[in-house]
């Protein structure tokens, strides 16, 4: 007699041809956050997989309301105490369609072609969020399942989850959890499964530079009064040294230091040189000194000016000299460093370095994040690595990744609680962009790996 | 018995309320010349001071026409081929007069109030045409002008004169002068008579700096690759060095040094320290080491950051690593620079300066002028700075002015001729701004200083 998992992994091999029509049943519900003119289709996808989940023997669901769109719950906690509890975060919206003739295929309507499926959300995150549903099932209905679990599907991942934060601070009692499984990430290659166990933090700020009251004819005035314009440059030219390290005042005073061991797992990431400059197009890569690009995107912190904008920027020549000048400037940042540190170094720089003929402003216009890291020994992380090892042969690859996921960082303050991030979803699926897919191999091999993964904790 | 110029000066005198009432008439057509709305209106004018011409005696009198308005011509050539000939340089159209609201008076209802004129076009500059005019035929009728004559009237001066460049290269023959005189300056207060000798030139640039090949996010590529927008700052921020000198490679190579005399003749302008903080609002004013405001504004080459543009300038925040970076940059160049050798210098310090992580590109966008200065002890401005001495009792004030005006490079170019730059309008006669007007005392004095102005020749 085979045991409960290889049961449940026997179990799962034969239901392949139902799996992708649960899913195409699910992507073809047109679930864009954004969009008002959906805001049907978005509660049908809720009630859907609310549906899907009362069918697996889901219990205590519920659509919990916000001013947009319901968060889904729903939970099974019949393990016993002694056994962990985990939340599955997921997400049932999508992003928009559009440019909707760049589709070969009807975003909608999805379609079968060579081992994938086309359409809006198979990836992003219908298939995953599939996926573990199909897992939880497959295991539920071999010996049941050997730990508790908790669903939190939100309906508002595609337009940066306004309502989520308040969601989980009403519900603290509800979430209570050993840790969560976000399968909101992909993984590498058909055959390089990955965990990401650290994200970057941010903070992003307004840097105004003023100088003259009102912009003034270059001819006339220029040479005697400082440009705010160049004085801008200047400062933000001052904000790196040489080797790419960032100067603001105590900038790295909490930052942690990757040690040999950590470098050497991520050295083993297969994106190298050659995949950022692919990805980039730049005509050289650049980074801080004595870092790898992988270590620079996501274990270093950064500093990027990602908008500038001062005096005359249309066709042609107009001589202004600009009374003002602005930056938009956000730092990614590492285990340790907050962002109201950050704000406070870099209105240390601005007094340290900005010249008494201007006056400037500093202000952080996102309530930022600090960055999040999940140890590789935690249980989770553990249980993950042993089930993708069993169904993949090999040890995964473990990520740190360079953005943010809000909602990883709320689980923590909120709940107290690290992500396990992973996904079964390619780098090429075209995720947020036309022709989205899925590519069927890994996906099963991903339902697998869940099994796994709950018969592991 | 009384000379000639006694007779005119005294003829003048008593003409002041024909002289104003001939004012009125000319601004009483709102000869807007970027207005499609105003073309008849602007002919009307043309036709106006052509009328005048004719009046007072003048010959040849002609409209050039272009593409849009008529140049005006006129000559009065008879006091001998071993008499200088003189351009006299004007334009009869005028700025809108939007926002019509501010105006206390109508702007083409000439208004008088407290010994002023009020009205669109009052001082800048039909109030000027109208001196010249005045002072001419006043000379003319006692004992004849000393001096011949050609004016050159345009019509799109208040839209940077794209027609005047090829009327006078059309018309060379006709234009052949010794000098001209340019009135469309303006004296610093009622009695602060001033001539400007000198004008900056310019050369204008587009910078653009490009690294990869699509907007990135900052979370994922964040580190990896030199961004656009700081690699700019950081080469913007290299062209002036700590003391406000500019570093582009070989700049300074032409440039004349100011000898003792003439920062002695610039140190006697009134506009000083204050003067500029007050115009430009400034906390501080800044400019290159060992030089005056005056010195930095007129008779130092300067480079300014006209505007900047770069990723996401929108409202909140948007984690993109910009693509690509563009700097608007002009230089205000002094005599002996030329824009062309000045593009030559800015190629130089970007390939000196710029990293290979980035791609750039420098394009001069207008067709850019030298500097213009005419010598202080030529005969024009010898001949004008006695007759302001004669007039208000006291030396003139000598100025280098720091914008451009193409009419004098183009008549230094093509005709081979410097121009003498004055002007009887005072600093707060709201050129191009609600409320223009023409205070009449200086005016007056002005037609008096032409007098002797052509008697001095």
């Amino acid at each position: 007699m085979i045991d409960n998992r290889t049961a449940a992994i026997e179990y799962a091999r034969s239901q392949h041809e139902r799996y992708v029509n649960d899913l195409i049943e699910l992507v073809k519900i047109p679930s864009v956050s954004t969009d008002p003119n959906y805001v049907a289709d978005i509660r049908r996808a809720a009630e859907h997989v609310q549906k899907k989940l009362k069918a697996i023997g889901m219990e205590n669901i519920r659509l919990i309301e916000t001013p947009r769109h319901p968060v889904l719950y729903a939970d099974h906690l019949h393990a016993g105490p002694d056994k962990p509890t985990v939340i599955i975060y997921g997400h049932y919206d999508v992003q928009p369609a559009e440019p909707l003739d760049l589709w070969h295929t009807p975003p909608y309507e999805p379609t079968l072609r060579d081992g994938k499926l086309y359409g809006r959300g198979a990836s992003d995150m219908k298939g995953q969020v599939m996926a573990s549903l199909h897992a939880v099932e497959a295991v539920m209905k071999h010996g049941g399942l050997p730990v508790n679990i908790k669903w939190l599907i939100e309906g508002e991942e595609e337009i940066g989850s306004p309502n989520l934060l308040k969601v989980i601070r009403d519900n603290k009692d509800l979430l209570t959890a050993d840790f969560a499984l976000n399968p909101d990430g992909g993984i590498l290659g058909e055959d390089l499964p990955a965990i990401i166990y650290g994200l970057r933090g941010l903070a992003y700020f307004e840097v105004h530079v003023s100088g003259p009251d009102h912009d003034l004819h270059s001819g006339i005035y220029g040479g005697s009064v400082l440009n705010p314009a160049a004085e801008l440059a200047r400062l933000i030219a001052g904000m790196h040294d040489a080797n790419g390290h960032i100067t603001l005042p105590g900038f790295y005073d909490k930052v942690q230091a990757l040690d040999a061991e950590e470098r050497a797992e991520l050295g083993r990431l297969p994106t190298d040189e050659a995949y950022y400059m692919k990805h980039t197009g730049v005509p050289m890569l650049w980074g801080e000194k004595g870092y790898s690009p992988v270590e620079h995107t996501g274990a270093r912190p950064t500093l990027e000016v990602n908008g500038l904008l001062s005096g005359f920027t249309g066709e042609g020549a107009k001589t202004v000299l600009p009374a003002k000048a602005m930056a938009k400037i956000s730092t990614r940042l590492v285990p340790n460093q907050h962002p109201d540190d950050v704000e406070k170094s870099l209105i240390k720089y601005m007094e340290q370095n900005a010249r008494s003929a201007v006056t400037w402003s500093v202000k952080q216009i996102t309530s930022g994040n600090p960055a999040s890291i999940t140890s590789r020994d935690s249980d989770g992380v553990k249980a993950l690595s042993k089930a993708m090892q069993s169904v993949w042969g090999k040890r995964p690859l473990f990520r740190r990744e360079g953005g943010s996921v809000p909602v990883v960082y709320q689980m923590k303050e909120e709940l107290g609680i690290d992500s396990v991030l992973t996904g079964f979803g390619l780098p090429d699926d075209n995720l947020h962009a036309p022709n989205e897919k899925l590519t069927l191999g890994p996906w099963y091999k991903g339902i697998e790996a869940l099994i796994h993964f709950f018969h592991n904790l």
